[in-house]
């Protein structure tokens, strides 16, 4: 273990192995070149690496841990548990195809996948602003309960608080779960390795160009709705298949699926190559992209999860995944590779290459 | 198991034996009521009762709770564990005594503590406002550090938002947190029964009376600070020596101990009376709630703990609390009785008696 940091880009932070420890008295560079908080801060990008790495890491920094996940891997009485949390601010709370309940459920129960557990508990913690409507915050618990039945997670303790109300009132969720991680399961962005296959369970950059197109007002002329699912399903049928051979596990949230392939290459110290003609995206998606100014690669994604199989198994892989509703669509769209560690390089579909880097803010705020 | 309903007035909820199926189509009379979230929906009385009756319990209810507690107690891969979640919201971010972050790491560590579990690890979830002076957030994570490391716990996980911003920046707060019960310990509101005695860690209505004073810029004579602090040290010792003899424990926090112990007679079906020159009052904290127009019992503490054991240990236990800095004043404050079932009666100083019974509102708002 020779890193010392281990983070994701989009706001989520896990411990590590080398706590460094920080008297308070010097603070981190950070305050100096960023005086407040900006709204890239949480967005996934380069400034939220910085808050993570300069900020949060040296603070929390954990022994128990030295991998880089959607949550932590860890020992609770001989148990092999995986805990998560995420806030959901998203606006508006009601968007076509899901809403801020649906997602707060799906967000975490994915955290959870992603690590390889089997998602079982959720804390819910709502900050309520004075004067929301009682019969939205009716839709959003009644939309809690569904998502959390169909993912099969019980909510077992929650907390309210009513603070003031900004412009409109709103309210906040957040969500923090734990599952058990299965024997014979190792799941780490570290483990993708020269020769594993990128794979894709369908396609990409729906979630947020749907909730953007609400926030926007904007007219398309096809209706998007948002991908958001529970993806506990899906990745355990695979891992009972084929358990070791699976090495990393992502979903592409926050920062879509450049950010998260950008994150594994750098945790796992390899390149990977995508073939942008492979990275599926529906044709009105593309279009409200192009009306929007958005990047796809960029984009949040909720339903999808990036799969990287050691390439042996890559075929059986997209066979499993494909057998599910949620993977209909399975896609292989890249490889691992030994060649520029820490980079992710698109061939693009005209011929050229072009290395796919961190945004420096964030293209979509509250998108989450 | 006869009661559908387990809750916490304060907003905080755990699961029930009895799951009411809701489809959704019928919204609870609440909305009816109050069409309006009110911040008293989120304050500790009537309102949140009946939030959490109403609308939250009938959606998640669960089959694994039938207990009344400040954290669930489940079972994950065979281990006992308690599981807790809190959000904090206080205003000012930094009072006499505390700031938001000791408060986050001490709140949730506390309801494990009060699960009978030894905290283990906790989940931050931050919700940033925009401009947010970043040495503020420095501030915070540095005590969110030094708190953790004071009640022996990980912050293994954590996730970080960023919305826009009210009059002043300000910062949200969700920790959720997870320890292990230990064999032979069993805490519940409703192993409280006529016999027990009921204990207290030192004097009451400390925290609020401090974050009062600053925030309504109130110069009192004695500078009052908050009395936040990690209890799963005290009570571990406790539970160490005691075992099954402690029947319930209950950190005093949002509604004061007033609230806190009509929780318990409810649970349990017993009435529960308190001698009031029995229950230690700083003369300054008097003072300042005087000048506030407020009632100590019902005051949010926060390093304060009602401990209720059977009246054969009582003495044994009030000894072992004082070993502890933190119990050094601890006091026996009553007992329970068959008398009135649910009801908590104060015998007063000049001789009388009164039902302490919840607030329908709420006295202090976003104190913690």
């Amino acid at each position: 273990m020779t890193d010392p940091i281990a983070h994701r880009a989009d706001g989520a932070f896990t411990g590590t192995a080398d706590r460094v420890i920080n008297d308070g008295s010097t603070p981190p560079s950070l305050l100096a070149r960023s005086p407040r908080v900006l709204v890239g801060h949480g967005g996934g990008g380069r400034l939220t690496q910085q808050l993570i790495e300069e900020m949060f890491l040296p603070a929390f920094g954990d022994a128990h841990l030295a991998e880089l996940h959607d949550g932590a891997v860890l020992s609770l009485g001989g148990t092999r548990v995986a805990i998560s949390t995420d806030s959901f601010v998203v606006t508006p709370l009601f968007f076509p195809g899901g809403d801020i309940g649906e997602l707060a459920v799906n967000g975490t129960v994915n955290d959870l996948a992603m690590c390889g557990a089997i998602p079982q508990y959720l804390t819910l913690g709502l900050i309520l602003e004075e004067g929301l409507p009682m019969e939205t915050l009716w839709r959003v618990v009644q939309s809690i309960d569904r998502a959390a039945r169909r993912a099969g997670v019980s909510v077992v303790t929650g907390d309210t608080k009513v603070v003031e109300h900004g412009r409109e009132p709103g309210l906040y969720i957040n969500t923090a779960g734990i599952g058990v991680v299965p024997d014979g399961i190792d799941i780490s962005p570290r483990r993708a390795r020269p020769g594993d296959v990128v794979l894709l369970n369908g396609a990409i950059a729906i979630h947020g160009t749907a909730v953007m197109s609400v926030r926007e007002g904007l007219d398309f002329e096809t209706s998007l709705e948002s991908d958001t699912a529970p993806l506990a399903g899906l990745v355990g049928a695979l891992l009972a298949k084929l358990g070791l051979s699976v090495h990393t596990l992502r979903d592409p949230t926050r920062g879509g699926v450049a950010t998260a392939l950008n994150e594994i290459a750098s945790s796992a110290g390899v390149g990977i190559e995508v073939k942008e003609s492979a990275v599926p995206v529906w044709p009105d998606v593309a279009g409200a992209c192009e009306i929007l100014g958005l990047e796809p690669l960029y984009i949040a994604n909720e339903g999808k999860v990036l799969v990287i199989v050691d390439g042996d198994v890559a075929e059986a892989a997209l066979d499993l995944l494909r057998e599910d509703p949620l993977g209909a669509e399975a896609v292989a769209i890249g490889r691992v590779v030994e060649d520029h560690p820490g980079r992710v390089v698109l061939h693009s579909t005209i011929g050229g290459s072009r290395v796919l880097d961190l945004l420096s803010g964030e293209q979509l705020p509250r998108i989450c």
